[in-house]
């Protein structure tokens, strides 16, 4: 397998941590986007939406959207899983994996920041306010649901979980580390969210979290 | 079942399609986004993110995030099955829906809109080009992945597709056709998009797309 690759895209970096978490070698393909390569042809004829992550399996095809990329991954690699068994607590890892991946981050990106500073004439005061506004309340509706989850889970007499959803890093973990990088990198407030940190921590105790960081990839120093 | 909804709430469409496609019956629970009644206690104090649809599994479990429910729908329910059988298609098809729920949804949706005008001061005339601007370059997307996905459906020698993907409606198909009502509300240039609206037509001849749809919800009316 090959992925097309940025070091500092969180989208990237779930697949990253995708691909560490199931042992899987992979051909990493730098497309640096503050340089515009993914809007290339080499690159961009072969996904609709010229965004990364976009993963080549090993027969040619390429796949995109960083979820569905790691949905593919678990059905076609599937140990160790990264969904749980039972369908229900499938849909909440799956929601958790969705609140970072519908809520904050498309809000955040790089080229929606390009537009409120280059159309909308937003300076950068304003620019910091919105990305913190998303981040935050993102992480704060995270955190809410986090602590829901631990409520029930009391109820049903299982353990706390470690990480976002049991004992094992899961999609929703995938999702969130990268989330919480970003927020570090633009300061973002991370005070009371206890259950979000805690899994965060939990993961980047994990040789595959560490392996998968942009300061590991070897476009990070270009 | 019962599911927390808003008649003109994109995601909450998505849901009501999957509802109808699978014959599913459901109670009907209204959330007047524009009154601000996601944000009352009776309904905030079941989901993290305070966000329409929530679905209310028999018990009395609180699901959010439209895909996750959907595929939990499909998990529990599987005829006729949402998502094709095969790792692959399976990608494709999520990548399609998450196109949408990932790229121009939550770029186009109530609360960003009015942060922008509030936060931002941003008149009416630029709001509407944001709306446009990530509306029209996340369709063209869609279409650029849909004739990708059309010429690997023709060099496997299979049919062309219908809907989206193959000839039955999927996950792609229920986040297109609320995207789209979105886009002719808002008066969005629809040209030169031939495959992807000639899903949304078929779509749309059918009686689960027209059951599902913000005219026949009995919140329409208030």
């Amino acid at each position: 397998m090959k992925l097309y690759n940025y070091f500092r895209s969180s989208a990237s970096f779930r697949v990253r941590i995708a691909l560490q978490l199931k042992g899987l070698g992979y051909e990493y393909l730098p497309v640096h986007l503050v340089r515009g390569e993914h809007r290339e042809p080499a690159y961009a004829g072969q996904v609709g939406d010229t965004l990364v992550p976009t993963l080549l399996t090993d027969d040619g095809v390429a796949l995109s959207q960083s979820m569905a990329i790691i949905e593919y991954l678990d059905e076609t690699h599937p140990e160790p899983p990264l969904l749980p068994a039972e369908p229900l607590a499938r849909a909440q890892v799956r929601a958790l994996a969705q609140m970072v991946a519908c809520e904050m981050h498309p809000l955040n990106n790089l080229r929606v920041l390009k537009y409120l500073v280059n159309e909308l004439g937003v300076g950068e005061s304003a620019k910091s306010a919105w990305y913190h506004h998303w981040a935050r309340s993102g992480l704060e509706a995270f955190e809410r649901q986090l602590a829901l989850l631990a409520r029930q889970r009391a109820a049903q007499g299982l353990a706390a979980s470690v990480y976002c959803w049991g004992d094992a890093p899961t999609l929703a973990d995938c999702c969130l580390v990268p989330q919480i990088f970003n927020c570090q990198r633009f300061n973002v407030d991370l005070g009371a969210l206890p259950l979000t940190l805690a899994a965060f921590e939990a993961c980047m105790a994990l040789p595959a979290f560490q392996q998968a960081q942009p300061s590991s990839c070897p476009d990070s120093a270009a």
